[in-house]
């Protein structure tokens, strides 16, 4: 049976590692596909780097794109604080970068292409984001309508698959379906801050200790701090 | 009166600088964006260079983005040919590169949502790409629809546009608005090859050439190989 290709990004998070998970025990063959796009700091690529070898991907590719060239977000330009308050209902955090899930799932499409892939797998998540432009379903639906048109292949009527399969997945679940997959959270990245420890208190690391707890985990980025 | 900023994606070749100049006409502030992207030449780059600094854009981006790294087209892999027997119904061309416009437009939305832009003008021209998937019209409204969702004042029912003022116009209608808008068409640069001067045989410069024949215009990329 010819196995399907998928292409999987991978930010070095806990999302984008399950979600490739949950693709190669599909029987995928699955490349991976990171990001220099200018973030605060590379210590997220290591973790990509970690996930894609830990997974076996048979391909890895990191693309430079440089979005810090006119920032917009905390992320890619240090004048602006990172966020430590907590998600709030309703409002976009500085933590969101201007196109961002838009360019990665064009060069995605971009790979898919070149290597024959009919699939992308996505880490995006509704429901810590919500506020979040680029994760929202009705977003992704449009981008999916944009990819059946978008590539050779569409012409034939094979546009390229966008599965996100933990869109509207709790954070607790998401870790407790890594856990059951054996992702080694520990070489996951999370923490905005990029020192050798995760900082404990950015919202990412906020949300991520708040599900590892709810898992039963013990690793969380607050203890490490102390 | 506030002018409507506008983000040009320029090529260094005429239809984009015939659809930027169009944003100038109209009194928009124009910011320039082109992509070294792993193209065979920057030839076309120095082009873009020129056309920015002739229409006096108030800003030219240019970003890597290196698709060769998967290569796929005869543009960003040598391995290929260039064609040089014209364009024929329904195929497409060698030249075709996996998921370029879907790439560009998107670090376009990206430029625009951090600039505070509203539009995007795109050179994009069905009549003599056809066989292009990502020149079709059902393409570039598919592209609207999800540029209306992607960005942060997308929530605010502000989506940014995406114009493709010569989308449906012959090539020889395009030559003519550029002559009319005053394009130095000297400056502009269509040749698929990265010689000092251009070939006159691949099928851009046929294009070129046909289209400016008919505007009545001699210098030809043909006769500057005699």
């Amino acid at each position: 049976m010819t196995k399907c290709t998928t292409i999987a990004l991978l930010s070095g998070g806990i999302d984008s590692a399950t979600a490739a998970a949950i693709a190669k025990k599909n029987g995928d063959k699955v490349i991976g596909l990171s990001f220099n796009y200018g973030q605060r700091h590379l210590r997220e690529l290591k973790a990509a780097c970690d996930i894609a070898a830990y997974l076996r991907l048979s391909e890895h590719q990191i693309i430079n794109i440089n979005l810090a060239a006119w920032g917009g977000s905390s992320l890619t330009d240090s004048q602006y604080s990172l966020p430590t308050q907590g998600v709030i209902e309703g409002v976009i955090p500085n933590t969101y970068v201007p196109g961002r899930n838009t360019v990665f799932i064009a060069i995605g499409l971009s790979l898919a292409e070149a290597r024959g892939a009919s699939q992308l797998v996505l880490g995006i998540n509704a429901m810590d984001y919500s506020g979040y432009p680029d994760c929202r379903p009705d977003y992704l639906d449009a981008y999916q309508s944009l990819a059946n048109l978008s590539s050779k292949s569409s012409r034939e009527g094979h546009g390229i698959k966008l599965l996100a399969p933990l869109l509207h997945w709790e954070k607790v679940h998401i870790v407790q379906e890594a856990l059951k997959l054996g992702i080694p959270i520990e070489k996951t990245w999370s923490c905005y801050n990029g020192q050798e420890k995760a900082c404990g208190i950015c919202d990412s690391c906020r949300i991520r200790d708040a599900a590892l707890k709810k898992a039963g985990r013990g690793d969380l980025c607050s203890d490490k701090q102390t």
